[in-house]
């Protein structure tokens, strides 16, 4: 049998690095306390996120909300929200979520402070942020000790089979989501129970709340909110993942499944007969949410370009390192020199104009009817992958962000330095464990 | 100005030409007469078809029709029918369309006598070939001198712009119809114009007749059955041309739009950095009708096949020679050795034993999953056009007359040999003269 607490040994912290990380809040919240004060302002200081609930792996960072009295605007809560994260973190950077926050480090441990308003559970809210320390109250009132590890057990199968991390780049299972799940079932094992068995949908209403009205692939109530599906950027990809990794647990259960440490690195590609490329932006200093979902666009728009052009693309990952990188595996790089070319319906005002320019040509055959349009075959150069892809990106919107990096774009055959692109490293990631 | 008399000048049958047929078409008729006469059938025999109309062109068959009383049983009628078709034509062969007839040359004419039953306009029944006296009734009745001749010069134009012909082969207008469009638009000019203009469906409801319950491209109806659309067999690209071609020649009119002189011959391949391929099958001894819907369905099946296996179609082509032939161009006549494999859902009973069967064989990639379903990239030999119409062509059943032919199909490349194949010349008229 599979030692499960071995494996929680290995990556729960000890006692000694949670009263490290407590006492690391602690301090930063009395600054924060101090400031507010200073500033007369009606707020207050919490731990909020994993080392609030007690459910971190080792691993875990700090987030520290700053909870505002709803009498403020959303400007001044942002203001002294900004103005208070900066003097607790010297060197930190301003990010930006539902709303702007600080991040950086302290004694060597990333620190978030973030800024939010104060509410009720089921009250209407300002941002979703908002929430978040009503979730920390929840998962606190509603887990002990032991369900507590198996929160960090859970996570760790996520991790370890590629479906945890809430951000739009992952559309996985959140720590929350996470706690949830134990609550209901009691265990991991239970819940990997439970994936395993379902089928279609994965729904729980928490409270008997009523999930019927949502469409997400899984929906799981917010007990503090039950209009909310707090699941809803989980992927129908993620879904089936988790499904059919419980299922593979629990028929082989074994260590792999939490092998967390299985990172995707800079790895060979291993040509397969097919064209492969490698499309490359630099990438801009923009949130990484943002920049994932514009890069997500760049992907899917070079995938659409490809296979409306007709080489036939089979595979596609895009991933962010230094750059932006896409990769693609088309069924064939190169495509001949004759193009259907579909002219206007013969009823059309213009069907005359077609048919003189392209007799004025003399082709081999056409202009010609299929159905109710003219036609015509043209002739066109040989057509390269490199090539369409440059030629037809000018013409499709990517985001602000991206648009004025298009023609600088690289492009290159992984199958000669594979190793250099990061989605190759993830691309291979996709197999299951 | 063009010179439209002209023209008719060179195709009208002379007098002289137009008295002997005629005069065969009497001769026959007496002698069916005669041998109606000794089996003392309640039968009569009549001359059908466009000599009867008068709106036949020089090059023009007799079709003669033995017309019984309902009295007598489909068997009947079909047995005396043949039998009487036998003996006026001593080398005659049985043919069939909605009754077995006799078709053969009588003094190097060629002449169809054809049994039906006699029946009145608008009366149920009981085949369609049984109204066809009931047309020529209704045209001699309706067009004089001059619209015959109108009729005439519409059927060359339709015949050299590739419309004319109602078998399966060719679904377009048949005489009948090129009669009606004459009789309601007053002349060949008239009816370019009504083509020209018109846009979407073309219809016209004789006696105020109801078109809106026909869906066919063409709807015309029959004025000898006003439920019965006579233009039913006509295809919506034929309808396309001959909209195309009345404005192409109302805006230029030229004589090449009456050369029926241009017929397409073997002609060389021209090679246009395409996969082209002949696809050919010995041609079986069946009637024509039931022959091209079968050579049609063999196209269609060989199109399916290349498009479903990422060939890329972009032509194709079917006649009839000695041989049944079926021409294509593709994209590409080679892919490469890797193909995605789409498994079961992750939800199905099967889906662990698919991941074990696949992990077993230690693939570069995979299993994964896509949506909510298992995949694996899985190698394949490279394959190619030929192999895999040969392969996939065993799993689809095309009709009883072809489907023991397949095992000896040729395919060749007309690149090398395109004379030898009358589809290559076929496939070349399908341009706007």
């Amino acid at each position: 049998m599979i030692d499960l607490n071995g494996i929680l040994e290995r990556y729960r912290p000890t006692e000694k690095q949670n009263a490290e990380l407590i006492g690391a809040a602690d301090e930063v919240i009395s600054g924060a306390e101090k400031k507010i004060k200073e500033l007369g302002l009606d707020a207050s200081a919490i731990l909020v996120g994993s080392v609030a609930k007690g459910t971190n792996l080792a691993s875990g960072d700090l987030d520290i909300f700053i909870v505002f009295s709803k009498e403020y605007s959303n400007r001044e809560m942002e203001k002294f929200g900004l103005q208070i994260g900066h003097e607790l973190i010297p060197d930190g950077r301003e990010k930006y979520a539902e709303h702007p926050y600080v991040s950086g480090y302290l004694h060597g441990r990333k620190i978030d402070i973030v800024p939010c308003f104060r509410i009720s559970p089921n009250t209407k809210i300002i941002s979703s942020v908002d929430r978040t320390p009503l979730h920390t109250e929840y998962v606190l009132n509603n887990l002990d000790e032991r369900g507590r590890d198996q929160v960090r057990l859970l996570k760790l199968f996520m991790k370890a089979t590629g479906v945890y991390g809430s951000e739009v780049r992952t559309a996985g299972f959140s720590g929350y989501v996470c706690e949830l799940l134990v609550i209901h079932y009691g265990s991991m094992m239970e819940v990997l129970m439970a994936f395993s068995r379902s089928k279609g949908q994965f729904s729980i209403g928490f409270d008997a709340a009523d999930t019927s009205g949502f469409t997400a692939p899984v929906v799981i109530t917010d007990p503090t909110d039950l209009k909310r599906n707090a699941a809803a950027a989980i992927s129908l990809e993620n879904l089936s993942r988790m499904k059919i990794c419980s299922k593979l647990f629990l028929q082989d259960p074994h260590e792999r499944f939490f092998a967390v440490d299985r990172t995707y690195e800079p790895t060979e590609y291993r040509g397969r007969g097919l064209a492969s490329r490698v499309f490359s932006l630099e990438r801009p200093d923009i949130i990484d949410d943002i920049l994932y979902s514009q890069a997500n666009r760049f992907r899917n728009i070079i995938v659409q370009i490809l296979d409306e052009d007709g080489f036939m693309p089979i595979s596609s990952e895009v991933e962010l390192s230094d750059r932006i990188e896409v990769f693609v595996e088309c069924k064939t790089g190169k495509l001949p020199g004759t193009r259907v070319h579909t002219g206007p319906p013969v009823d059309a005002a213009n069907a005359l104009d077609f048919v003189r320019k392209w007799s004025e040509k003399k082709l081999d055959t056409g202009p010609y009817v299929c159905g109710n349009r003219l036609c015509v075959d043209v002739p066109v150069r040989d057509r390269d992958l490199d090539l369409t892809v440059r030629e037809r990106l000018n013409g499709f919107i990517i985001g602000k962000n991206i648009d004025n990096l298009k023609k600088d774009m690289e492009i290159s055959d992984p199958s000669q330095d594979g190793r250099k692109y990061l989605v190759i490293g993830k691309f291979y990631s996709r197999s299951l464990p």
